[in-house]
């Protein structure tokens, strides 16, 4: 059964003449895009968008430059961090997904990652800083994202009381930043290559499919299959990073 | 009388055969450096803090870095906006100075300035947002200085509950990343100039005196003066932003 | 036969008592690499490159900060180019290799992509440019490998006289600049992988071995085929680019 | 008398009804200015030129932005730069002005700087960087002015006989890249402050001025001494990077 909604949107494309359409997005847009297309419109979808949890493409438009901008604001931070009872912390994007920040995290070469795939305590933050001064580190910077239980605002209060871990910490909340910004190489390349593969596709004849990167690829896969699937974190990435902040 | 502190540090300087110093800093460095030059150590200062506080230097070392890493920022959410109930909201550093929001949110074409030396309240923000969607505008940014008793903190609760002030407010928190990154040329002329002219002023004989930078020229103040005086902010500039964000 | 080069490096290796090497580089330094190999030393390759024309990875690291700086002097150009009978020409590294130049001419939309794998003359260089204009461009830019026959040293006398081909030149020539600049993420994290499967490689008992990535994934390749294959352009995506540009 | 150039001119400004101009640019634009001024047409000036050669100004409109993307190019170079008898050369606008390359040369730690103002030989360049490396130096910088008798086309052949001078160079020519690429913040707040400062000065009455930024304050000269002066570069600049390259 069709809800309203979907009905109200196909007639506002038939009175305007509209009779398929390309959609650019993320796991909401793509749920949008199957439900036009089983309701009977031509649909192409194009895998974009910065969190990289949607499944049937390996990186989607938007990745690149976002991440490229949290890397951007961590070097600046190591240029400053110098006091040993200090702690640095990034928030980047990803309410439900830890790619950018585990990814970050790793690329600039944070003490510790912070993600909603993998909680780990406040305690256990303020060892990891406080065994990189040990260490000889020059600084403990934590990369968390948005959607971690223990995002910059949760663990606010916990360092707001510097005897009590022995740590202060300093935050920077990315936001919307991240969004901005001209688009890397990368992500131009992905967006043209998806476009122009989104083009043939519909040539071919195929409809209701997402057009993504698959192995260095573009392939094409059935919108239905895209919207029951769960693209989940490789968190071996994450093993491979705590192994090098070491 | 001499504080036990600054005895301590001269005898310290008098080990390490530490016969002069220059130091580069704001108010609180440049306070010390004075107690240290009257304490009778050869002291010349250099005037660096990215807040533009010092009186003895109408720019000083690091605020254009400062100013340039905001600015970015700003022209990033700018590319972000579009939603006509949302609010982007920048906090900069500034702890008891609003020099960087002022001239970010001028140099960024902010819809609204928060400072500490004017401050206004979360309806009239909420006011001059509305009043920049009314006037066909595309965004509705807000610069803040960290200092301002409506900071990003103190700013969030009012925007969470979106149906009472109407707007949904997008926060970015620049914090330590506005001290890190590459000197732009700017701060990197100004400091040699400044550091050419320190050696210069102690050849001269000159000690107990600030470096800083005074109508387009190095000249030196005595660090007497300079800890008396309170360098304020052009509030001129606070009106000229406000009429061309109309 | 073992040329003496190659016995003095695997002598001076032992006098100082290294006993194995990863060795990060392109064509040149994987050939040094395969010959040490051959003589008996454990080695293991890593792929890097900024010319990506090496078998064996289908990228190399250093490409995407290369290609980036390309990209936004491409960018930085398009905010100039305004009149209609000027031309804007970047020249971007590559000797024997068009990669870079392709993909920076793709990703910023130039007019004309020139590369040793594909010349074209300096008359249908202007053609282009005047055709663009024809179809109401704002700019006519064209991208030059340093290793076409047609590079920026070259075009130049054919352009100097305006009334020639109808268009005057500028040219950027990038040089070393693409060699240095803050590493990527995708270089940072391409280097991390690279770096930790040669690593694991070593482990595995793996000698004479290229680490590349290949469909998304590391992969070793012997030395042997790497030296004795060439890494072809795929030309398809200039195609796509002139279409594209049109 | 008025040339016919300007006749016309005046003439299609009226059939416009345009009766007044702000004219933004450096000497040439601001030449044609006080043309149209003596010719009856209310005319303001306003200070911009990336070669801050005009006269009435301190700084100008573009210099700022010119001068970073410069030096963003040179901190690049730096990082490549290893090779003992290799030279690295960046071409920077100017055709009659050494400004950019100076202010350029002397924030990026140049070895040499050659401009039009002051000329010096190959042999000399060559020395100079002989010199660095004997002092330990890990690159050899030279900044040169397009405008300058050795910019980088005329130095080519010199050093391209490596055995001649014993040096080889490689050469970046960033043309018109510096035209182009976001404005920095003291450009923007200078471009602010001189176009209300024009604003002012015709309300208040001012025709046939040059709105500038002199000793840290907007100020207006008269363009009939604007364009009979000449603004000279402060050679005593070059003596301090030289005494600081050493």
């Amino acid at each position: 059964m069709m809800e309203a909604g979907q009905r109200e949107a196909l007639e506002r494309l038939k009175e305007s003449r509209i009779e398929g359409a390309i959609i650019i997005g993320g796991n909401g847009s793509q749920a949008g895009a199957y439900a036009l297309s089983r309701a009977g419109l031509p649909v192409i979808g194009v895998a974009s968008t910065i969190d990289n949890d949607l499944p049937g493409s390996d990186i989607t438009i938007g990745v690149d430059t976002a991440l490229n901008i949290a890397l951007e604001a961590i070097d600046r931070l190591k240029v400053t961090a110098s006091s040993h009872h200090r702690g640095l912390l990034v928030e980047v994007m990803g309410r439900n997904s830890g790619y950018l920040a585990l990814m970050a995290g790793l690329a600039g070469g944070a003490e510790a990652i912070v993600i909603p795939e993998r909680e780990i305590t406040p305690e256990a933050i303020a060892d990891i800083m406080r065994s990189a001064y040990d260490r000889g580190k020059k600084h403990a910077l934590i990369v968390v994202a948005e959607g971690a239980a223990n995002n910059a605002e949760r663990l606010a209060p916990y360092f707001t009381d510097k005897s009590r871990l022995g740590f202060e910490l300093r935050a920077t909340i990315l936001g919307h930043v991240q969004r901005g910004g001209a688009p890397t190489a990368f992500d131009r390349l992905l967006a043209t290559r998806l476009g122009v593969g989104a083009i043939e596709a519909f040539v071919r004849g195929e409809r209701g499919v997402l057009v993504g990167w698959i192995d260095g690829r573009v392939k094409t896969a059935p919108l239905s299959d895209v919207v029951r699937q769960l693209k989940l974190l490789d968190l071996s990435v994450l093993d491979m990073a705590e192994m090098l902040s070491k």
